[in-house]
This record gives structure tokens, C-alpha cells and sequence, in this order.
């Protein structure tokens, strides 16, 4: 077993470890979170032909060459085209139709003048303006052609995949399946949420947040409680987990004396490939693998360490399981708000706030950074990362933050 | 009924006429992604006591002051203290204690000396370096004092809030509810995705990729299909929607002829407030609302202009209802990476790719900005807002853009 490794070490370890998880055919909406598994090809020309992207009226531009207010041109409406139907013949010069919104352009025409900018006397229709060749029509293939892969392997499907697919007519769609994550926690001084908390006994909240974390990243938690302090309990509890794609343990994985899991994991047959990753929080994290295949994370008891640990190795290693291609957390640029310190030797992932100023983004702290101030998370927009060997950190240094959250940053004002 | 508002007009319209949903009281994992509609109190001091942060021994300080690796002071171990345990009796003058994480500390003890920095003999342990009084122990309070708000109404639940929920034992908690959001759509063209699209016959993506955002945003859709351009298809859609929070209609609140939405919501009850922003894509962009309550919502039929009208305003209005105190995109600042000229009178939402440079965010288009592109959309990483009144924007001009999506600045290396 490897020893004090860095974060970028174990995370390349992690991920070379980590297999992208077999493709399953699901259902379009319940793919939303997932990603693909195959390149998608569009059968067709979309749109299927020259159609209109306005409500108002087809015609050919040469027709309207000299319109202007004072001596504008009236044409016949010969006839209307609606969204869906088709034109009864080809549009001659000198002549106009009514046409709606997506609806094919008449053979003959090759312009549509929106209707609020003409005026309409019977079967005349009156133009005040000329076109251009093409205007407000939106040509076939345009959006997509046929033959053509419109989204690749490894897209993750969003809205907006969702109605592509929709478009191509695809109601069935191949992703990596969701990896099945058994979140175990143990020790004696632990409780479920409805559990008697006299005494020094404290609820397992790890377990919680973790299994809320998985199903925010589409993963599919299975919380098998909590185990007490001795071999049997943690043994069954093991068992239960196997056949998992991934075993997340928190606390469990150390040094001390009650350490009952690394012997029941060693009988198990998995491998402790690592311990100790030099960062804080979270130096004892474990990593392993079962010969059988699943992976194994021994996350920290402290709930920020579990937290920080989860968010860099357990979190690129099931979007990896999953099918992405980008899996670390996303970064942005800040200047720092206050000088701080540290001693060399373990990478600092520092909870900071994260504030507009103009182009730029002020980190500060959340204060107090203990491992056990669960609630320096709730406050935290990033992680600010104090690299390894560095000591200080001036007010104003330009530093690197890792983004937690995907809504961090909403907007208090809409757009002018 | 009102015409052309500007976006930030018809933003402040709808988030006026928008109602906070009420509470409900749900399950604490079920709440995952709704937002508090309650402030949330700790019962007790967490941790309860004094508490070791590590596995190792609990120690006077004063007892170590002169120990170094020449000279280490070695103690009796005189007994131990397991998490969810407590000591058996205060810790003497020269005497230590073994501890775990978790575990409390022993009256009398004042630090933890972490197990690796020790060595063990026997029953004695012998210390190399002296202890700052206080190392190691979670003061008793440190996360959650008794009787303090630790999260407050409005907060959304994420993975760390539903890890805090769970430590002050909550597992059932007040949340606003969720908007059922009915969504619509029509017209003669539209069929669904299994639907057949010879000819110019196309799928109705919009409602797919309307039901998943939704999904995405914690809303509930119920997806009512596709009504026929007649006023009773239309009708017998709109009362099949009545009761919902929100109704999303996409396509059908024109001034087309082929138009018979505006009639039956008026039969229904429902005064439409406005009609029109000044905005491209997505000018026909209707907004009303239900004397019986209710908001609607007529969105622009082009994929492109029905996905950022609801990104502008059916969005926010949902998070209004959900409970959220912030509820516009999130923005930041970029570069842009290529000239651009549009007319004034509107203000253009450009679909661009975000790269990082540095410091800085470029921001270069997507290419085909007609609204009937919707691989546009699968593109894009945000919404350039190109300023209403604006002709030009030079390339290198620094341009605020609405980001689109939580995961698109995924990162591609683990930290250093």
C-alpha cells in the first residue's frame, strides 16, 4: 500500500481505476443527467424543407423591388400554406401566399415579409418595403442534415440534448448506466437521523449528504447504515455492499486502534491501494479495489474532510463511471480577500465565498476551517486552493477556486 | 394589454405577479433541491462536548512544554476514550489518555497529540514535541451553538444543508413546494416523438426539452401533448391545465390567423398582460395571468427563442414559486472574441462557447444564430447579452453572459 501521495497523484490513480460503466438503452426523459453512449445521427434534413420562420407572407423579393411607403405594391394572395400542410402549386411571379410559421415555402417564392409589416385590403396583400433574397427563410438541413452526427459519445444530456433527440425522433437512447454507490458509515457514537442524540452521540450526517450527493450527480445511492466498532458488524455490512460499482465508507479507514475495516476488506478480497493524501482537510483518505471489480473510497469521519474527499476523488470517479469526459471540479480565477498562511507540506482546499466585483471575483473565508465545521460548507461557494508547498498568500494573490455548486453564483437582477 | 416591453420590464412584470408557492412538510431526502420555508434552529451545542479531531492522546499541554525528539517526555496511559463514549474519570497532573476521533476529552486534559507524532511503550506513550494548548479539540459549540439559526428560510437544500438538517436530527422538514407546471403545445405540423414526420411534419422537441427542464429545476411537468390548430383542441388542452401553477404553452400566442389561444384563455379566464419584449430571439412572447390564480406563459414557437424565453422568465418566475431569494441567470464577465453588429430596438441574446484564457472568459458564437438552430443551443455555454439600444460590439469588448448550464466549465485536470 502507497503512503501520503499528492491530490494530483491520487486523482490520477482514482481515475485511472475507474471503468466507464456499460451502456444501458433508456427512456428519453429518464436519460436527463445521463450521458451518451453512442453518436447520434440525424436521419434527416431538419428542417425537412424551405420553411418560413415568421407568420406573414411568401413571395418572390424581385416582386417588391421598389416598395416604399409612398408607393407601395399589392399582390394577390393566391393562396395560404399552413404549419404542416403543403403549397397547392408552385407560387407565380406577381403572386403571394399566406403562409404560417414553420410551414414549407412555395416552390416560386424565396422570401417572407412578416405580417405585421404589410396591410392586407381583401385578396390584396400591400408591401411597403422591399426584401432580401432569403428573408425570414429558414433553409432544409439548416439545423441539421442527414447523415450527420449531431451529438457525440460522452454529451451529457441536458434540455437542450433532450430536444434534439426529440427532433430526430429518438424515444429510446444508449447511455453508461448509473453506478449503484453503497454509502456505509461506522462507529459506536453514531445515530440515524431519528436516533437518540443523549450523551456524546451525534447523527451519522455524513450518510446523508452523501446519498444527497450521489443523487444530485444521477448516481444511485444505497445507504446500508451505520455499523458498530467491531469485526461482525463491519464484516455484514461489507457484504451487503459488494456487487456495488463503488463503496463509499466514511470514517472507518484509519490508524487508530478500532479500525476494524481494512482486515474485513483485506478478507473480502479487495486491495487498500493507498492511504494518506497530503491535503487538509482530508489527509486519511483510503482508496482500493475488489478483484472482482467495484471500487472502494475510505472517506474521513470529520464531515468536511468527508465532504472535501467526496468532491475531489469519489465525484470525477462516477462521473468517469458514468461516461463524462471532463470529470475534475470546475475552476475560476479569484483574488484573494485576505492573507493567509500555512505550513508547507499538504495542499490546503480552503472554503472561501466567492463575490462579483466588476470582472473580477473576491474569494474570502468562511472563517473558521476546522474539519468539524460542517457549517463552513453551507457557506461555501468554492474550495480556494493553497497549493502544497506554499506558505503564504498575500491579500490581492490571483488563486485558483474551485467552484462548488452549480447555482452559486444566481443573479439577483435580470438582464437591462 | 401591454406591447413591447423591454426584457427587464417584462422580467419585473412577471416576478410581481409571481406568487411564493406554500409550504409543505416532506421527508429530508425528498426535499433534496426544494428550498427552506422555514428557519431552521439548532437544539443543542454540536459537537455536544469538547471533542478530540483526531485518534491519539488527550494530554495536559503544560506537561509536554519541554518534551523534543532528544528529550521526549513519555506519560502513562492511565485509560480510554472511544467515540460515543466518555471518560471514566478527569485526567490527573502527568497523566494521558488514549482518544479517539469523535471521542470526548477528559476534564482535566486541554490537547490531543495525534497518534502518528507518538510512540508507544507498554502502557506508557512517549511525546517528541510540545502541544499548543487546545490542539486537536473541537470545542464543544464549534459548529451549532444551542438555540442559534443555522440555516435560514430561503436556503436551498443541497448536500451539505441535508447533511446539516440530519445532524440536528430534522428528518422531515418545511419546504416550499413544487410548481406543477402543465406544458402545451400545438400545431397541425407537430407530431410526437414516435410520432410519423413524412413530409414536413416535425416532432414536437420543444415539449421534451421543456418537461426536462423542469425536471432539471426541481419543477413538476405534466405534459398535456399536442393540440390541433382548432379552437376546441385548443380549449379542451387549456382546461386540462387548469389548476396547475404554471402553464407553458409553446407556440400559439401570435398574431397569426391561425391563432385560437388568445379566445380561450380569455373564455377561461385568463387576462393576457402582455404581449411582445424587445429581445431576439423570442419578440412573440406572451405573459397572463388566471383571475382564479395561476400565471401563463405563450412562448415563441422556434425551439431556439421557446428555450431562452423560458431560460428569461418562465425560469425565474418557477424559482420565485419554489422559494428562491435570488432567481436570475448567473452572469460573468468575458471577452469577446469576434466582432458583432445587430440593429437597435432589441436586445439580442447571442449563443456563445465560454474558454478560459488566464484570468479571463472568451466568449465566441455558436455560429447560425437563426432561431431555428437548435444544435445552437447544444453549443452553448451561455447567453451573451448584446445591449438593446447597442449597434456594434467590438472584438475584445468586454460583454456580460448569462451562463447556461451548472456543469459547463467541467474541469479536465485534478488540482495540482
Amino acid at each position: 500500500m502507497k503512503r501520503d501521495l499528492s491530490v494530483k497523484e491520487a486523482s490520477d490513480w482514482i481515475q485511472g481505476a475507474t471503468p466507464r460503466l456499460a451502456a444501458e438503452t433508456v427512456n428519453l426523459f429518464d436519460g436527463l443527467g445521463q450521458i451518451l453512449a453512442e453518436g447520434v445521427v440525424s436521419p434527416r434534413d431538419l428542417p425537412p424543407s424551405d420553411c418560413s420562420a415568421m407568420d406573414g407572407f411568401a413571395v418572390r423579393a424581385s416582386n417588391l423591388a421598389g416598395a416604399d411607403s409612398e408607393q407601395p405594391v399589392g399582390l394577390p394572395v393566391v393562396f395560404e400554406v399552413a404549419a404542416g400542410g403543403s403549397a397547392a402549386r408552385p407560387l407565380a411571379d406577381g403572386e403571394s401566399a399566406r403562409i404560417f410559421t414553420g410551414a414549407p415555402v412555395p416552390a416560386g417564392a424565396d422570401a417572407v415579409v412578416r405580417q405585421e409589416d404589410t396591410r392586407s385590403e381583401g385578396d390584396t396583400v400591400w408591401f411597403s418595403a422591399p426584401v432580401v433574397d432569403g428573408e425570414h427563410v429558414r433553409d432544409a438541413g439548416e439545423d441539421m442534415r442527414a447523415g450527420e452526427e449531431v451529438l457525440s459519445a460522452g454529451t451529457r444530456l441536458g434540455a437542450a440534448e433532450i430536444g434534439v433527440l426529440a427532433s430526430l425522433g429518438r424515444s429510446m437512447v444508449s447511455v453508461h448506466r448509473r453506478p449503484r454507490v453503497a454509502i456505509l458509515s461506522g462507529g459506536d457514537e453514531l445515530v440515524e437521523v431519528d436516533g437518540d442524540v443523549t450523551g456524546d452521540r451525534i447523527v451519522s450526517s455524513n450518510s446523508y449528504s452523501l446519498v444527497a450527493r450521489c443523487r444530485e450527480l444521477g448516481a444511485e445511492p444505497i445507504y446500508l447504515g451505520i455499523s458498530k466498532d467491531d469485526p461482525q458488524s463491519v464484516e455484514s455490512q461489507f457484504r451487503a455492499a459488494l456487487g456495488a460499482d463503488c463503496i463509499v465508507s466514511s470514517a472507518g479507514v484509519s490508524v487508530g486502534d478500532h479500525d476494524h475495516v481494512r482486515p474485513v476488506l483485506q478478507k473480502l478480497g479487495c486491495e487498500l491501494e493507498f492511504w494518506g493524501v497530503k491535503m487538509k482537510p482530508g489527509y486519511p483518505f483510503a482508496f482500493g479495489r475488489f478483484t472482482a471489480g467495484g471500487v472502494v473510497f475510505g472517506l474521513p469521519g470529520n464531515p468536511v474532510s468527508a465532504f472535501v474527499t467526496f468532491e475531489e476523488f469519489v465525484r470525477p470517479s462516477l462521473l468517469k463511471m458514468m461516461g463524462a469526459e471532463q470529470c475534475f471540479m470546475p475552476t475560476l480565477r479569484a483574488r484573494l480577500g485576505e492573507p493567509l498562511t500555512k505550513k508547507a507540506g499538504r495542499l490546503h482546499f480552503v472554503r472561501v465565498r466567492l463575490v462579483r466585483d466588476g470582472q473580477e471575483w473576491i474569494a474570502t473565508t468562511t472563517g473558521n476551517q476546522s474539519s468539524g465545521v460542517m457549517r463552513s460548507l453551507v457557506e461555501a461557494d468554492g474550495l480556494m486552493i493553497f497549493p502544497l508547498e506554499e506558505e503564504a498568500l498575500q491579500e490581492g494573490a490571483s488563486v485558483e477556486v474551485q467552484v462548488l455548486r452549480g447555482h452559486w453564483f444566481e443573479g439577483r437582477q435580470p438582464p437591462p
